[in-house]
């Protein structure tokens, strides 16, 4: 069964808006402004772009079918770590599918299409930044599947390093899981990869990018993944029509330039060993277990961690978003609808690094999830602490009419590089409101 | 009805005792000691102050009555923000009053008077810092009211830069919810604005600046607004006498001073150009609407957050206080006090931006209330994260007679300016103790 | 009766792995070799060393004995802090009994004996730290015991530094709690202190130094204080066999070695002012109570924490690591074991300054216990933030097999020196797996 549900607000790109010259950064948006004209030439909808991937993924390696079950012919070795790579070969149209999960005719799979890529992304107006993207947007397109239902995802890497996906609070089986060296080898440039799973248990969960994760799951590889169930106890609790997905992140730009930068020039070094076969376990820090590792120590090789502090990247995000964008362009998204008497549920996920403190104004909402699982109680707040790894779902009842500011209350995070106001900060607006006095005007350096 | 009820610890100014000198800090110190100096001319109580206070409002600008209901003569405009400051109005003695409130002879209001004032607050012996200030104290005054008592407050700016009031977790009309550009207009200076609202729901609940909030809420805007009930279930569960109120703040003094001096500057350019009817949209970085933003950048417009991280300011505590007061000044406001046998009830709550670790030694306290509101379970806690824009409240019973730390375990948080111990300290003493082995005394470098 | 309960994974020393050059380190080291070797020598077991302590401690200080109960005959001195180091004692070899516990023949003690130390810890290959440690190990070994057991801590100080042990969450008698100048001295050089008290709540504790707490705690001098109950709660609900105890920390070795370092520097300073009887308060920023350190102010004396930012320290751990060791060398511990349908109890500590995201792949755990106190309802999570002073026990149950990551979701913390992966980083591991087609291999810079 191919899907059509794969949502998300698109992240457009406005070739005409410059960003301000900067060679480091130039030469890396060449490729990704490639990369994503290329994408995006291919349909200006999602499900255009998610077909356009699949046509492409199974054209172009149509002689390697992925296999209903067990270890294909190449892409997935047994053992301890394929380092196929290592081993010069080249990974280009390779077609990997781990095992354990049933074949394609074995049960009613739900296929979706995604692919790894290089996008310039605009948090708001006047600052874009280079991103991974999945399916060419940040965050990613919300699955919205039943528990239970059977997933396929045909995922294809249109950038120059390599990547993952784990599905964050999915019970899966665990070679599906996307964590690099220990359950599958990264997918490279190029290569596709298959996960198919039970989606279980039902809940507010999501996906991310595992593999050099501090990078490449804060700089746009993240997504909501929505799991429900006629049994949820919330919905019956709180019956309800409409929930909010809000995927809250932490950009630090120049980190993710400059690290993408760096790690785009060391994969280049990379790919050049491995295509001439001179690839080893010391070039790339990578070893087939703890041992040869301390062997290699022995020998005299010194790992990355040990220079000096000096030499070494930190982190600092200066943007804070909601599904991808800042304050005041949070407007672009739509505010939270409500109406007197009704219920909305939201589902808060922690797209980054940083604990965001989601404060509601005017109103005392039900926390009624942690990690997707209902509570078993239901409590009062006005702010909750999304904390990094964590989801949250919220239940407001419409009990007191208003346009309600919902933001972040460490203020640092409610700005824009530390301009007041800005940020990770929306609004509830009642739909049944009536006339308002004072209407929502924007200062953006309060 | 004039009420008596505010209460806090005054912030005691010390002019005898020199800061050091710095060429910029003076220049703003003197126009806060001479602000800070009229205000305290009037009178050295909290009460007197509060009455000059309601005097010079209704005294200097008797010609601005407060209308009883509906939008006022001038000081509340309808539609998309007011913005009447930019149409060459001078604010100076306008009272605002926001429609939506019952006008003041329909209901029974409880009525406080409040300043916004700019004082030298002293953290601890050696440490004074500028900061704003309700009521010429840092944390402003404690509000004790009565759930669905109606509360209106007058509160009048008496400094040169602009603020509101947000009453967080209080569940209020929504035209006076005090978040500036969205529900109200800011208030000048010298000008005097009305809240009208019903304190609800019950419990432990906090007021704050919602101007600039980085800065003005971290830098002293911020107080304790505890609304008591007769159908409060954490008291006939924990029948108790006494309850302590704590205000956890996190100051980066080094921030306020820089900050405050620079939009101070910024603010007097603003006048300045008021005055002269020259103020618009794209000088303040103030729009009516998100497309009118939108439009003045496509004009070339370029927003403040766009500037080069170099030239923003940072923000790094490094003095945290209880109510005010560091470690070992918080001996100033005397210890928690308890008796064998005895529940008190201890309510935290987050004045700033950090997270505080509040550890209790030699007891596992019960954590009756979040955000104000009840918990449906209690649990028993030894140390409770206090995350930013939150309040929690404990129970304390009195089973282990002693000397008892009680301090921040974020243990940089028990420092003055990194120096352990310090900061977020204090202490719990059981009165019936009788001789004490080895009575507290103060290491201030260890 | 002496106990041998005491356990812990040994920090073991590797003399032949040089460490970087560094002259201010050197000198530090060349004391904190000598102080380690002499102390290993003594025994390669953790017992061994223990009953090599205690046999030091009787043989040498034979001539003071602890008495039974009440201040003895020097070591406590009653009334506001002793100070009588200040008044040129030399405290080599004084035991010091707090009063309040009963005597050695009232109650069945169960001993302990225990050092602090001064080592060089290897946090993973290639990273050595100067560390303080308990009986010569980071984390300090694990004690279990059983509520309401009478404990006896024989602790000597083998460091040219003072210490105390706080027993965090523990419910005792004031006087042994630990908390220098406010219940009693420090532990100067060469001083034995010993704390006896009753183990109780039942629950996941910890113990740590109290003295200059954000160094000592942080670099090393923290352990597990576990305390077993037939009534356990959680026993009952979720019978089990295994429990792990994961002490989660965070190591800025470049602050631990400066500041330990300057504060060397400084204590030798104090020893020899004391050994010349011109120690005063003043000297050492040490007051016999508030209203005296005022006094000082007021006649000109300036507190340390009145110097400029620039001079003092900030700390940003760079190191991560779960009982002392970081990914990949988390492996050295043996991974967290499973089986099919087996219940486990996983205890987390926070040993540091940090809040660290546990989040584990794969599993729906149970939250059963926070600060050690059984909670009124299980939650299910996949991911607890485990903050400052707090420690939280879940309880995984075997329902998915398979080799899963169980690591910090702020994925900064799951580095070495930013250089992912690494850092809080360990595996859940089903021991009846069976064929892996996929074994971890070691990736140390993806």
């Amino acid at each position: 069964m191919k899907d059509k549900t794969m949502r998300g607000a698109p992240a457009p790109l406005d070739a005409a808006r410059a960003v301000p010259d900067d060679p480091g950064r130039r030469k890396f948006l060449r490729t990704a402004t490639a990369t994503a004209t290329g994408m995006l030439a291919a349909g200006s909808g999602l499900a255009a772009q998610a077909q356009n991937a699949g046509h492409d993924a199974h054209a172009g390696h149509g002689t390697t079918p992925p296999s209903p079950a067990g270890a294909p012919a190449h892409g997935w070795q047994g053992g301890q770590g394929s380092m196929m790579y290592m081993e010069g070969h080249d990974m280009h149209g390779v077609v990997s599918e781990p095992p354990g999960a049933p074949p394609d005719d074995a049960v009613n799979y739900r296929e979706f299409e995604m692919t790894f890529d290089v996008i310039e992304h605009e948090i708001l107006p006047g600052v874009k930044a280079p991103m991974f993207a999945f399916n060419g947007q940040v965050p990613g397109p919300v699955f919205r599947v039943q528990e239970n239902d059977w997933i396929k995802v045909v995922v294809r890497n249109r950038t120059e390093e390599m990547h993952t996906i784990h599905w964050h609070g999915v019970d899966l089986i665990y070679t599906m899981d996307g964590v690099p060296m220990m359950t599958q080898d990264p997918v490279h440039p190029e290569e596709t990869f298959i996960y198919r799973f039970q989606a279980r248990p039902h809940g507010t969960r999501f996906y991310h990018c595992h593999w050099g994760t501090p990078l490449h799951f804060m700089a746009g590889l993240h997504g909501a993944f929505i799991i429900d169930s006629p049994n949820d106890p919330i919905r019956r609790d709180f019956p309800y029509e409409r929930d909010y997905v809000l995927v809250l992140e932490a950009f630090d730009v120049n980190f993710a330039r400059e690290h993408m930068n760096a790690v785009h020039e060391g994969m280049k070094r990379v790919n050049a060993l491995m295509r001439q076969g001179r690839l080893t376990p010391r070039t790339h820090a990578f070893f087939r277990n703890y041992e040869e590792f301390v062997k290699a120590m022995d020998d005299g090789w010194r790992p990355p961690y040990t220079r000096g502090n000096a030499e070494l990247p930190t982190v600092q995000p200066r943007f804070f978003a909601i599904n991808g964008k800042a304050f005041p362009a949070t407007k672009e998204q739509g505010h939270i609808k409500i109406r007197r008497g009704e219920n909305i549920r939201i589902r808060l996920i922690n797209g980054g690094i940083a604990t965001h403190h989601m404060h509601l104004h005017g109103h005392q909402f039900y926390v009624v999830a942690e990690d997707g699982n209902p509570l078993p109680y239901y409590k009062r707040c006005n702010t909750i602490a999304v904390t990094p790894g964590k989801t949250f779902d919220i239940v407001v009842h419409g009990d007191n009419p208003g346009l309600w500011d919902f933001h972040d209350h460490n203020e640092l995070q409610s700005t824009n590089n530390m301009i007041y106001p800005g940020g990770m900060m929306t609004m509830l607006e009642y739909e049944d409101l009536g006339e308002v006095p004072y209407g929502p005007s924007i200062s953006i350096n309060q």
